[in-house]
C-alpha cells in the first residue's frame, strides 16, 4: 500500500495562482496549469496546439501511470509524449491497459532509450527505492513530480530506517518540495522536484494541519484508523492481493509500522513545531479504490466541535478539490470514486472534549 | 445494523459446566448443550433420539433464523420442531432459503397458530420493538433466547431513550440475563430469559471486560473504531443496502449515535463499577458477513502491552470459541467467516502508554 | 433489469454527419451534437456560451438521470437547465447524488411545475409504463429521447403483451425512431422522438445486425447468453438487489421471458426480413455496472469465422464507440467500465460451422 | 481454473451402498464412508475411535487441501493423520490457513518424509503434471483419490495434446476410475485409483449424461456457457487473479480451448457411444466460489422439456447431493455456497425443439 497515490501539484514558476485556474488532479494528485514564462514560449511556438506542455511518464505500465494518462487525456494543456516501462518496452499502452485504447499515446520504451530533451516535465511512477537514482540522472531543466515515496522524507536517517536502504540522492533531497498543494502551494510553484504525498498522509494532513496550526486540537493522542482499497498496493502479483484473499473480509496490516507513519508525523510536526507521534492503524478493504481516515482527536481546552468545523470550512472554502461537507453529512468513499476530491467532516464524540474527523479520497486504480 | 447477531448462550439449569462440553454457536450466538434436569427426562423418554431438545424458532424467515437453523442442524441434541414467520406463513423454509433444503424442517406457520407446549425452548428472531409483547405471552416454562435488542438494556429509561418507544415488558426485564457466555456463564445457566448480545457489543466486551476487571486499562478515552459487513442489517429492502450502494465503497454510519452504545457502556460500566463512556464509530463494509473492532486504549500506569496480552490469554485459555492469537498475528475476518469464533490480539501503539486491541467475529448471513 | 440503459442518439436536423463530429454518450447512450437550424438561433443569441443547447431531464433522481448529468457535464454544447423528480422535488441533486456536487445544476422540481419552453430537448428517464402519457403532454417542438422501454416496440400488441398494459400513446409510437445510432443514424437525425434501445438489445444488435444483413449467419438457433451487473435494475429497494443477495453469487433470471426479447427480435427480424426467434438467457452478476453478451451462431454455408470478423471490422471501422478488437483478444467488461464503448470480437467454435461472438458494454450506474 | 475442484467419490470395496448412508463431500467431492473389508480390520483394532480411517493429504497447503480438511473434520469415520506440503514443510496447517486452527492436525511435512504405511487412503491435491509420478511411487495397497487432472483422460494422446507434456504413468492410467459417483458408483467402489472430475465437467455431465443415455437430446450442437468463481484458479499469485483485476467485471477465458473440454467430451461420448463435440465457453466471475453451467440443447424429435425434467428427476431422486429443483425454480450459486450440492433445472427455450439446462455447484475455496 506504500505506493498508493495521493495529491500533488506540479507548478513551473512564480506565476500567479488564482481561483478558477484550470486544474486537474492526477488520481489524487493535483496538477496545476502553469502560466509560466518557460512555457509561454512553447505555447507561442505552437499556437494551434491546445496541449503544449509535453509530459514524460516513467514507469507507465503500473496503475499509477495508467491513471495519470487517463486524467491528462482531458487536460487542456498537457500531452503525454514519452512513456517508459522497462519490462513492457516495445508494447503499446493499449495492450497493457485496454481501457486507454482511445488515447493517442506513444509506444512504451525503455527508460535508457528515452530522449528527455523532448519533454517539459516528467511524472515518475517507478517503485520505491528505484527512483532516486533515476531522477538523479535526469536533465536538471526538467520539472519532476515523483509519485514514489523516495523523496517524501526530509530526514535521511528516517528514510533509511523506514525503507531499509541507503538514500541514493541525498543532495537532491534538499531541494525537494513536498507536494501537498493546498498546504504548500507557494513552495510548490517554485519547485523543480516535487515529492507527491502518500495517500494516507494526504487524507490525514488535509484535515489535521489547519486544526493544529490554529491550536484547536492537542498534539497528543491523535488516533488514526485508516481504511484503504486494494489498488494502492499496485499491480504486482502477490498472494495477499488475490481476489480470493481480499473479497468478503477485512484486516489490519502494518499495525504501527506502516511506512506512511514518518511522513504523517513529519507533516504534523512541521506545523506543530514539535514532535508529534500519532497512532496509525491501516486496514485493507474489499474494494478496488478509495480510502477513509477516521481520526479521533482531543480538542484544546474550551474548543468545541463547531470550531473545528468552521476552521476547516474556512481553510478550504476556495479549494476546488477539498470539500468540507454540510454539518452532519458523512463522507463516503463512494462519492469520490474515480475522482480527485477529498471530502471531510467533523463530528462530536460522546466523550466530552473529543471530536471525530472523517476524510475520504480515492487512490489510484 | 442494530439487529446484528452476536454471542449468546442458552442454558437450562444449574448443571455443572466443564471444559469440553459440547457447544455450538448460532452465528455468533453460543448455544450450550444443557445437562439439565428438565431435559434429562425427555432424554430418557426418547433414548434413541440424538436430538431430544425441541426448539421453536420465532421469526424464522430472516437471516438470523436461517443461521440458527443451519447451525442447529449439526447439533447433536437440538432439533427445530416449530417455526413461525407471519408474512411467509404456509411456505416451506426451503422456499425462503433454498440452501436449507436438505434440512427436515417444519412448515412456517403464523405465531398465533404456534403450539408452544410442543417445544422445550425458543429462539426469538423477531425485529426490535416487536419482541417484548410476544415473549410476554409465551408459557413461562419455556426457556427463551431473544436475539433482538429488546431485553438487552437493564435501564428501562435508557431503552426508551435509544429505541424511541416504551418498554412493554418491564417486569420481564428484571429477570433477564445478558447472554455473554464467557463472562456470565453461571448466571446464564440459571436464566429463563436470555438477551442475546449485539454483535458490536460482543466484539468489544470480550476483550475489554477482562482488562477493565484487572485494572489494566483506564476507563477514559476508550476509542472503538468498528467495521461490519452488511448482513447484520437484515433482509429488509432498503436503498442503503442495495448492492449498487454498498459494493466498492465504505462509510461510517450512526457516528456516536449507534444503538449498541448503551449496551456497550452498560457492560463496561458494570465491571468498572463506574460509568464508562466510550467513543464508538461503526463503519459499513462491502462484505456480507464479518465484523472487526479496532479498539484504542490507554493502559493504567506501569502496565505494558504484554500484560494486556497475558490477561486475555489467561481469561480465555479454556474457551472454545474465543481465541487470543499468537503474538503479532493480526486477526482477520476472513478467518472467522461462517464460524462461531471471536479472534483477538493486542498490539503496542506508537504512542507510549497506549495499546491497540483488534477483535473479529462473524455476524449472521 | 428492464430499465437498464443503452445506446441512443439524439439528433436535431438533417445536418450532415461526418466522422469526427463531437459525440458524447450518456452511459451507453450516444448523444450527438447537432448542427441544427433550430439551434443555430439560440447559438447566435448566446454567442459566448459554450453550452447553448438547454436540456431538460425528467426523472433525474434515478441512476440513469445521474449518469446523464455526469456525461453532459463534459459536453461542450449541452447544459442541463431543468430537472424533475417528483418524489424528491425541492431537493438539490447533490443531496441525492453527492458525487455530482461539483456540477452547477438546477434544483429538482416536480414535473407538473416544469416550464418546457425553457429547454430545447428532453431526456426522459422515467420508469416504464409512466412515460407514454408524459411525453404525449410535452410541447411538440421539443426533441425527446426516451430512455424507458415505452416506445421501443413498434408493434402495439406486442408491447401490450410483454408489458401487460395498454399503450397510451399509440399515435406517437408511429413517429418514433429506434435510437441505435450506428445502425439508424440517418433516421435518427430526422426524428423528433427517439426510443433509446435497451442495454441487452444494444449489445446484441450491434454485432448481429451487420452479420445478418450480409447473410453471413443463419437466422435460426441464435443463442444468446447474457450477463449483466446490478445497476440496470435501478435504485428501487428490492430484496433481490440487496448486497447480501447479490454478492458472491450468480443466477439466471427471466429465462426466455425477459422483456428485452421482443426488442431484440424486432431489430433482427427487420434486417433479416423474416421473423427471427432467439434464445435469450440473462444472468445477474455480482458487479455494479457492465454487461456481456456471449452469442452462439451458426454460420451460413461456406462462411468462415474470418468472414464474420472482417464484416464487423468493416461495419464499425469509422465508429467512435464501437470497436472490434484485434483477433483473439477477449473483450472484458473491465475495459468499458464507466465508458461509452461497445467492444466485440468473434471466435471460432469447436463445432464446425459455428462461431462465438462476444460483446461488452457498460450499463448505467 | 484447470485445477478447480469437483465431485469425486472414494470407495473402498464392494460393500453395499444404500440410501441414507453417511456421506460427505470434499468441496464438490463426494467422499463415501466405506464399509470395507480392509478397513474393518483397522476399525476393530481401534474400537473406541470414531474416526478410524486414516487419511493422508498430499499438497495440503492449497485451497483444495484446506477444503478437504474442513470437510473431513466433521466426518464420523475419517481422520487426517498425514499432511504434506513441500514448500511449507515444518509449518502448522493453522499458520497457513488460520480458519483451520481448531482442527487437531499433524504438522506439514515434505512428501519425501511421509510414511505411507500409517495411512489407509490418500487424497492427492498436487498441481497438474506433478501428480503422475508421485502416485506411481505410492504403496499399491493405498486407496488414492487424485484431485488433479492428471488421470482424468483415458486417451493418453489426448492428455498429451491438451496438457502439453508426456504422460508419466501410462500403466496406472489403465486402472483409473473416473470418480463421478452418481454415474459410476459401482466402478468407483472397486477402484484403487480414482480420478476426481473437474468442476466444469461435473456440472455438465450430471445433467447431460442421463439425457443422452435416454436419447432425449441430440448429440450435436450442445452449447455450454459456463461461469466460475475465482477460487478454482488456486492460490498461486497471478496478476490475472488480483482483486483489482477480478472485482467488478467479467470475462471469458480459454474460449474453445479450456482443458476441461476433452474431459467433458470423453464423458458425453462414452454414453452417446459416438464422438460428441461440444461448444464450451467458460467465464470468470467476480466471486470466490461457485459455478454455473447454462447448457443449450436440441431435443430429439417429439421430446418435450417435461420429458427432460422427468428424466433428471428420476435419475437423481435417490441422490443426496444432486437435486433437481421444482419446476420453474432457477438454481442459484448462492444456494450451494460452501456446500456439496449440485442443483439443476430444465427450462423451455423460445426456439421450438430446444431446452435450456442450468446446473450450479460450488468450487473449492
Amino acid at each position: 500500500m506504500s505506493s498508493a497515490l495521493s495529491f500533488s501539484s506540479i507548478c513551473f514558476e512564480q506565476g500567479c495562482w488564482f481561483k478558477g485556474e484550470r486544474k486537474i488532479r492526477v488520481a489524487d494528485k493535483r496538477v496545476k496549469m502553469p502560466s509560466s514564462m518557460s512555457f509561454r514560449v512553447s505555447a507561442n511556438s505552437s499556437v494551434n496546439s491546445e496541449k503544449d506542455i509535453r509530459i514524460g511518464l516513467l514507469g507507465a505500465s503500473g496503475y499509477t501511470g495508467a491513471e495519470i494518462v487517463r486524467l491528462l487525456a482531458n487536460h487542456p494543456h498537457f500531452r503525454v509524449t514519452l512513456m517508459t516501462a522497462d519490462r513492457k518496452a516495445g508494447q503499446s499502452m493499449e495492450s497493457v491497459f485496454p481501457h486507454l485504447r482511445a488515447q493517442k499515446l506513444p509506444r512504451l520504451i525503455s527508460v535508457k532509450d528515452a530522449d528527455f530533451s523532448t519533454v517539459d516535465a516528467v511524472f515518475c511512477c517507478l517503485p520505491h527505492g528505484t527512483t532516486q537514482e533515476i531522477i538523479k540522472g535526469l536533465p536538471t531543466a526538467l520539472k519532476v513530480v515523483d509519485l514514489s515515496a523516495d523523496f517524501r522524507l526530509r530526514n535521511i536517517a528516517e528514510y533509511e530506517e523506514w525503507y531499509g536502504q541507503p538514500h541514493k540522492a541525498v543532495e537532491l533531497q534538499k531541494e525537494v518540495v513536498y507536494g501537498l498543494t493546498e498546504l504548500l502551494r507557494e513552495d510548490i510553484k517554485k519547485a523543480r522536484l516535487v515529492a507527491n504525498p502518500g495517500c494516507y498522509p494526504t487524507s490525514i494532513q488535509l484535515p489535521l494541519v489547519p486544526l493544529i496550526k490554529a491550536n484547536l486540537i492537542k498534539h497528543e493522542n491523535v488516533i488514526i484508523d485508516a481504511k484503504s482499497g486494494v489498488s494502492g498496493a499496485g499491480r504486482g502479483a502477490k498472494e495477499a492481493n488475490l481476489y480470493s484473499e481480499i473479497a468478503e473480509g477485512i484486516s489490519s496490516y502494518g499495525v504501527t509500522r506502516h511506512r506512511h507513519v514518518p511522513e504523517i508525523e513529519q507533516g504534523l510536526s512541521d506545523v506543530a513545531q514539535a514532535k508529534v507521534t500519532v497512532s496509525f492503524t491501516p486496514h485493507l478493504m474489499p474494494m478496488i479504490r478509495g480510502m477513509q481516515s477516521t481520526i479521533y482527536v482531543e480538542m484544546a481546552p474550551g474548543v468545541r466541535t463547531e470550531d473545528l468545523y468552521q476552521q476547516l470550512r474556512t481553510s478550504y472554502e476556495d479549494e476546488e478539490f477539498v470539500k468540507v461537507l454540510d454539518e452532519g453529512v458523512v463522507p463516503r468513499t463512494h462519492n469520490v470514486r474515480g475522482s480527485n476530491y477529498c471530502l471531510m467532516n467533523v463530528f462530536p464524540d460522546r466523550i466530552p472534549g473529543r471530536a471525530i474527523i472523517i476524510s475520504v479520497l480515492c487512490v489510484a486504480d
